[in-house]
C-alpha cells in the first residue's frame, strides 16, 4: 500500500473537500497499477499500448469531444476537417481506429478526437477510463474534454443550448456513486466555470438561439427517471410529474440527461478541463415525447458542435 | 388517480415481497398513460404507433432476444434465418428496422427478433422500454425475452456459459434501483427458475463447455465496479481485488456484466417469462483483460445464442 499516496498526491490544489482544480499539464492516471502492466489492453477501443505506437498516434491530442451517437461523432470529424484547415491526402479518408471493436468510433482530425460514448453512464464510463489511458501511455500534455450532447430542457425554448456548471443525479446530489468492493464511493461532479464562461460567450455571439449556464441532472433511465409519463411503466399523474419537474427547475436545473454526472466526476478526478454542452430537444415543462423534425434535430444538434469547433480554432489561433 | 389501482391489478400473482410470477399471456403496460397518448412515439428505435402498422409488423412476435453488440445482433439474426427455415425472397435481406435511429438495431426474423442494448443499464432501459410498448402496441402475447451476452467469470474456464438465477448490484442487493421523482425505488430481479433449466438442459449436451446456473453480479461500471486494478482510476490492492472477488465467488456470484440486474428487473416488473445467457471470457479469480483471440472470443460468444436457438426450435417444433 505504501506506493498509493504517491500516486495519489499529484501536483494539484485540492480543498477540504477533495476538490481538485482542473490544470493542463500531463495527462495522469490515479492507478499506481498501469505502469507495471506488461501489456494495456484498450479493449473497447480494440487498441493496446503494445500493438500500437500510441505516442506516435496520439501524442497531439489536445482536445477530445464525446457524444452519444457514432454517427453523429462521425459527422463532427467530418465538420472538423474544414474547421481545422486538415488536408486529406488524396486516396484517402477519415477512418474510425477503433472500427474493430464494434463498440464505440473514435476519429481523430489533428489535435481533435472525435469519439461516441454510447447512452448512459456505464457506457460513458468504459470509453472514458480507456480513453484517458490512451491518452497517458500517449505522453498527451493539455488536453480538454468535451461531451456535445442533446437533453431534455426546462422552461426554455427547444434548441437552447445549455452549458453545466454542475451535474447532479436524480435527487440533485453533486456525485456520482460507485460501489467499488463493496463500498459506496461518492466521486464529486464539479466542471471548470471558467470554461463555461468562454463557451457561453461563443454561443451568445449567435441571436438565433440562447446559450445559458446552469445545473444539468443526470439520470439512469429515460422514462421514470426523468419524469416522463410515457414509458413502459409509470405509477405517478400529470400533476406529480409537473410537480418535480418544476421543483428541480426552481434550483437551478435547466436541462436532464444521462451522462454529465459521470462525465463531469472522471474528469474532475483527472483534474482534466472539462465542459459538457448539450442543446435541448423538447421543453420538459411542456411534453414528454419528442416531435421535432429529423431536420431540425439535426440542425440543433449542430449547434453545441460549432460552439466547441470556434473555441478550438480559437485556441489553435486559425483565422 | 383513481385509475392507478385498476393498472396496477394486474392479471398475476404477487407474493407478500411484491413478487411477480412472469407468466404467458398478453404484454401488458403498468402504466395507464400510454392507452391515452394521441401517438406513442418510441424515439430510439426510430418506431411509432400511428405512423407504423405496429400489429402487422410485429403480432407475431414470440421471442425477443437482446445482446450488447449491433454487429453481434445482426449476426444472430442471420443465424436465425437458417435456424428457423425463413425463406428470404429473391432480391431481399435482413434489414435493421431501426436503422434511422443509430442508437440500437432491431432485426426481425419469423417469431425472433434481434435488438442491440449497449452496453450498461442506462442504455438496456431505454429499449427494453421502448421494446415493451412496441409489443404492447402490437397486441403481442406469449412472448419469452432473453438476454445474449459476454461476462467475466468467477472460478470458471473462459467459455463457460452461465446462466442467471438471480441478478445483483455491486453490494449484492437482488433489485434496481430507480430514482423516481425524488425518491429511490426497488425493483427485484427476480428471474424465471423453470426458463433457467430448460436452457441449462440443453447447454449440457454439448461437451466441448460446461453450462452452469447462478448469480450474476451486475455493475454499473466496467473497471473499478468490477475489481479491476487496470482502469484509469483505482486506489485498491490486488489483495484487496482477490479478497473481494473471492468473498462474492463464496456467495454464490458465478459472473459479472453490467445489464442483468436491469433486465430481470424490468422483465419481472412486466411478468414477462425471461433469462439471460451469457459466456464467461475471463476467469476474473486469475485476470482483469481479455487476451482471448478475436476468433476464440466469437466462438464463444456464439454459445448462448446456439443454446437459445435450440430452445426456440423446440418450442415451434421445427426439426
Amino acid at each position: 500500500m505504501s506506493e498509493f499516496p504517491k500516486f495519489l498526491d499529484l501536483d494539484i490544489e485540492k480543498d477540504i473537500s477533495g476538490r481538485i482544480t482542473p490544470r493542463d499539464g500531463p495527462i495522469t492516471l490515479r492507478n499506481p497499477h498501469i505502469p507495471k502492466l506488461k501489456e494495456d489492453v484498450l479493449y473497447h477501443l480494440n487498441l493496446s499500448d503494445k500493438a500500437n505506437d500510441l505516442p506516435a498516434m496520439f501524442g497531439d491530442v489536445k482536445f477530445v469531444c464525446f457524444g452519444g451517437s457514432p454517427k453523429r461523432m462521425e459527422k463532427f470529424a467530418q465538420f472538423m476537417v474544414g474547421q481545422l484547415n486538415e488536408k486529406i491526402p488524396a486516396g484517402m479518408t477519415l477512418s474510425d481506429i477503433s472500427h474493430g471493436s464494434d463498440r464505440y468510433v473514435l476519429y481523430k482530425v489533428g489535435p481533435v478526437l472525435s469519439v461516441s460514448h454510447g447512452m448512459g453512464i456505464p457506457s460513458l464510463s468504459i470509453v472514458f477510463h480507456e480513453v484517458l489511458k490512451m491518452l497517458y501511455h500517449a505522453d498527451c500534455k493539455d488536453v480538454k474534454f468535451f461531451r456535445l450532447g442533446t437533453s431534455g430542457g426546462l422552461g426554455l425554448e427547444p434548441g437552447t443550448v445549455v452549458i453545466t456548471d454542475a451535474a447532479v443525479d436524480g435527487l440533485l446530489r453533486p456525485y456520482m456513486e460507485v460501489a467499488t468492493l463493496g463500498m459506496i464511493l461518492q466521486h464529486p461532479a464539479f466542471l471548470d466555470r471558467d470554461l463555461c464562461e468562454q463557451l457561453q460567450e461563443i454561443g451568445t455571439k449567435n441571436q438565433q438561439y440562447e446559450t445559458v449556464i446552469g445545473k444539468t441532472m443526470c439520470t439512469y433511465d429515460f422514462y421514470e427517471g426523468q419524469a416522463r409519463l410515457d414509458g413502459a411503466f409509470c405509477d405517478f399523474t400529470e400533476e406529480d410529474k409537473m410537480a418535480f419537474l418544476k421543483r428541480i427547475h426552481d434550483r437551478g436545473v435547466l436541462n436532464i440527461e444521462m451522462e454529465s454526472l459521470c462525465f463531469a466526476a472522471m474528469a474532475h478526478r483527472a483534474a482534466v478541463k472539462s465542459a459538457i454542452i448539450c442543446c435541448t430537444i423538447v421543453d420538459r415543462l411542456k411534453s414528454d415525447q419528442i416531435t421535432a423534425s429529423h431536420e431540425t434535430l439535426e440542425e440543433w444538434q449542430e449547434r453545441p458542435q460549432k460552439i466547441v469547433a470556434k473555441f478550438i480554432r480559437k485556441q489553435l489561433g486559425i483565422e
